[in-house]
């Protein structure tokens, strides 16, 4: 099964794709897709939207689980937050993929069995699982990894509790 | 020039197309693109997206405007604004149109020449700047309408300002 994790951002869109096969998780591809701010909320999001296409065209992921978080600095930062999740949403959904949406303290128990966990120890996690010797850079892209991880976790006690 | 209004919403995206031919403004086409609230957030979004697809195949227009709110009621509800408008945007961009975004402040002083009028002298004004005999149902037609009068008179007053 491949899992595509997005930490959506309209400035830079983190990007993780693993696999999961027999229960052993590997690490396929991570990054973030990034736009200068320069240029008008039109072209970004259409930036970001063809990035993320070009990603599902390539790893065709079976789920895409997309970091929603409950809060926000403040209001203009909540609408730019909405607009990048549309455009992760929008991505999957419109290509028939089923979307979660995971809000960071479900991230963060799924991953290291403890919601209030640091930035920095999920990463760490991240890497654990992953068996990788670095924290994936940039942190978009390991943000977006735990999203990932955290759908695939989700989807074992799923299954444990229906018996699978 | 034909302009196409939208109101944004998750639920219900308002439209509004008008064409201006020699200083003079008419009706071309209104409604609001409805879902039903019990699909996923996924599903209504490509549903809104497709929707807001077929008009602009439609009507070809040659700017697409989109009301964005400063505020919203709560942190939840500006995840779903944000979300809403990131369709109505990216649907424009998408296919290369230009797209402006106009506070409901702005809106309001361009159609009615006082920036905190009701919605219903709002509606009443775009039915006479129309000639229409009743105001456009539902609402959120007449909203996006107005948002679409509202650029023209934009384009009017900065043509002014050039010299045109």
């Amino acid at each position: 099964m491949i899992v595509l994790g997005i930490d959506p951002g309209t400035v830079a869109m983190g990007y993780g794709v693993i696999e999961s096969i027999d229960g052993e998780v590997a690490l396929v591809d991570s990054g973030a897709i990034k736009c200068r701010k320069s240029i008008s909320i039109g072209e970004r999001l259409c930036f970001l939207y063809q990035g993320l296409g070009k990603i599902i065209d390539k790893y065709r992921p079976d789920a895409v689980a997309v970091e929603q978080p409950f809060v926000a600095k403040n209001t203009k930062s909540a609408f730019a937050i909405g607009k990048a999740q549309a455009v992760a949403i929008l991505s999957a959904a419109i290509n028939g993929i089923p979307v979660c949406e995971y809000t960071p303290a479900q991230v963060k128990q799924r991953v290291s069995n403890y919601g209030a966990s640091s930035k920095e120890q999920i990463q760490e996690m991240v890497r654990l699982q992953l068996g990788l010797s670095d924290v994936p850079r940039p942190f978009d892209a390991a943000d977006a990894l735990a999203v990932a991880l955290c759908h695939l976790g989700e989807l074992h006690v799923t299954g444990l509790l229906a018996g699978y």
